[in-house]
């Protein structure tokens, strides 16, 4: 895989990556949907990783395959699939990262990332876009505080969708108040209104996002994001190479934990400097 | 750190940890604050670890020390803290693991872990506790699906609560329901009904804390289950120290991955290597 993404990233261009996140029964995969054609009526390859809140033991992607997109089935300019919160696409374990490289480098723009916005997801998302979308419906209002502070930290373009419902203005109006409390770098999330069921709003989503995009790109954010996560890439890649290397001496030293010879974070550090002087080798080698 | 850590985990006598989990809004804090009451009573020390949905980005608790749990708030018998999911509690960078083995050895048992059910979470508090206890409110039911299976997967005891609001015998027959369609490992969870405020149905919950406990000492699933506990704290020990001593070279890099020279898996492998042979050392080393 080592050759096949070395030559991605060498044709990948920065397509823009858009995540998409909040709360469940937001109708975040509806709007996900207009987005899509939104994007494609341009002509543009578009596509859609969604990430599925999984089983944390099987691996596996409870939902599958986005069926809820049905209206871009049979579109070959759309690529949707599902992504395990563990890094399975499909049976592959690659990172979002690597997702991304390797659609960016096949031609698609925007990469739109799906997932529902509740915990350590959001700070995926934001780790892996430019632009975050954080999609509410009416009454996000009377959620607990602590879940609203976590999303309004990651939004760069605030919805409030369904809102032919009651309680939309409502809603839109706490949005409004916690970004004016927000800190200011620059660019000031807006807060829009959508019925994505019917379309309506859609396309200020898709202005919003290019605007954020083009602030970005001036200020020099896009960079620094952009520069962050490669960061954070290198290092997940290190963390999963040294996990590899380390495996057998773990497993023979939690036994050694377990019968009291020595505490787990000692026998890390035995671990480690015996590692780096060369005392283990990785299997196969 | 080291050694008190290494002196803490020789006077631990492995204290029965539980986990208490489920959606926001269950009455997982009332709940906790009737189980640390009713273990009381027995005259023992007793410890909360409360994970708040915290900023990613501050890494700081949002609510803090636990005001709701007033009525221990003056029992020295009774500790009490909160715990950014980031693995900071107050101010200092700890593991669970390294909180729950400090606990253990001054005495405290239960050391209970309580969180915010949704998304990873659930995944943490399995790693920490040997007995996890999921709570739902009535209309439990309705969430989506995948939200639900991944709670079902990491309860050990399910727990209605609130179970005098209308929906509750749905709920638990629900619940009732998925349990009997999961794998049977020895110990199939029982589905029960507390309505916290009161205190009604908190005995059953306690009573069946202890019986998985058994349950698990004598299947041997314990034993498995604080054996991958203390090879995940190596792995994660390992990890720490392996990002300290790169974090230079992974900077470096990061800026050769923007400027198009290298790509994020090259890199990772380049340092990795160099790293193994000797090429970086430590900082202050």
């Amino acid at each position: 895989m080592g050759q096949l993404l070395e030559r991605a990233h060498a044709r990948a261009t920065g397509a823009l990556r858009i995540g998409i996140t909040g709360p469940p029964g937001s109708g975040k995969s509806t709007l996900t949907d207009r987005l899509l054609g939104a994007y494609r009526r341009d002509g543009r390859r578009v596509a859609v990783v969604a990430t599925d809140p999984s089983s944390p033991y099987s691996g596996g992607s409870l939902l599958g395959d986005r069926v809820r997109m049905g209206s871009h089935a049979g579109d070959p300019g759309v690529f949707i699939r599902s992504m395990s919160t563990r890094g399975r696409l499909g049976g592959l374990n690659a990172s979002a990262e690597m997702v991304a490289v390797l659609l960016d480098a096949e031609g698609y723009r925007p990469i739109i990332f799906e997932t529902v916005g509740v915990g350590q997801s959001e700070v995926e998302v934001i780790d892996r876009t430019d632009t975050v979308v954080v999609v509410v419906a009416p009454g996000f209002g009377d959620d607990i505080q602590a879940e609203k502070a976590g999303l309004m930290e990651v939004g760069d373009v605030f919805v409030v969708n369904k809102a032919d419902n009651p309680g939309a203005t409502r809603a839109a109006r706490t949005l409004e108040n916690m970004v004016s409390m927000g800190p200011s770098h620059g660019w000031r999330p807006p807060v829009l209104l959508t019925v994505a069921k019917t379309g309506e709003g859609v396309d200020e989503v898709v202005d919003a996002i290019r605007l954020h995009n083009e602030s970005m790109a001036e200020s020099g954010a896009l960079r620094s994001r952009r520069r962050a996560r490669a960061e954070a890439e290198i290092s997940r890649m290190i963390e999963r190479l040294a996990a590899q290397v380390t495996e057998p001496a773990v497993a023979r030293y939690s036994e050694a934990v377990m019968a009291g010879a020595t505490d787990p974070w000692s026998a890390a550090e035995e671990i480690f400097n015996s590692f780096r002087t060369g005392g283990h080798r990785p299997r196969g080698q």
